[in-house]
């Protein structure tokens, strides 16, 4: 697997649930994999359940990108590997690569942008405290060299094929 | 709801097990409700399991893109209403409104590029038969006057806010 192992954040088995009459992993569940993975990525940054519970600070998803590039069976292993985009103070631009151990190049590629956020009566876009600041730092130098997705996030349309 | 009950291709309530750590509808799930609601769209212009297992033709996923607006609550009611953005001879670029019964507004918007395949020893994209592509424009036009969702695809990138 085109990978490299240190990027690697999540992996999991494909679920017979996960499957759909097609027989192969559904569209929304590869969605869902990445989505296991941006918790990965949350506890990674410090972001996690004592962080959330602490501070009632969390990441909130805002938008989401996927192309698929190749179907995935039941009982296929999946690893899913994190690059970080781009960030800002408050937000990440995070790109999920979901590979499979059959395949030699990605099943799918998967872009998200989270806000950090304060839940309270309302929900606040709020600046990373700067020891996650720094974590997110550390992740974006050492993401900063991996080749991007074979192809990333564009406005979708009908294009000649 | 600001929605034209005779879009509405598909209606849910959140599941339990849909709702993440936040209290809420996980990312994720928004895209199973509209997965599900393609499945709709599916069966709406006669690409159901008779005609799949007839010619073992299907709809492949190609690309997906969601903007998320609203929170989405255990037990909330939810309803997709479907608009063909475009669609050409094999494909079709559908907009799906995830819209809850407790907002004014759609929870998300979705679209769906999906292609129509004939599975055999390979995929091969397909052009649909004529009964289809009868259905597909009737539907286009009957959905070409509906407001474009609050937000298109577009290139995902961090902009100021």
């Amino acid at each position: 697997m085109a990978v490299t192992t240190d990027l690697a954040i999540y992996r999991t088995q494909v679920l017979p649930e996960w499957v759909d009459y097609n027989g192969h992993l559904r569209d929304a569940y590869y969605v869902l994999v990445a989505s296991y993975a941006a918790d990965a990525l949350m506890e990674h940054l410090g972001i996690d359940a004592p962080y959330r519970q602490r501070t009632h600070c969390t990441l909130y998803t805002l938008e989401l990108h996927v192309h698929y590039f190749h179907e995935v069976k039941q009982e296929d292993l999946l690893e899913v590997t994190v690059r970080i985009i781009a960030a800002d103070s408050k937000r990440i631009h995070a790109g999920f690569d979901v590979g499979c151990a059959r395949l030699t190049e990605p099943a799918a590629s998967i872009e998200l942008m989270l806000l950090h956020v304060e839940q309270g009566e309302s929900v606040k876009p709020l600046p990373f405290p700067a020891e996650i600041a720094r974590a997110l730092e550390t992740l974006q130098a050492a993401t900063a060299g991996v080749a991007p997705a074979k192809r990333s996030s564009r406005k979708m349309e009908l294009r000649g094929r």
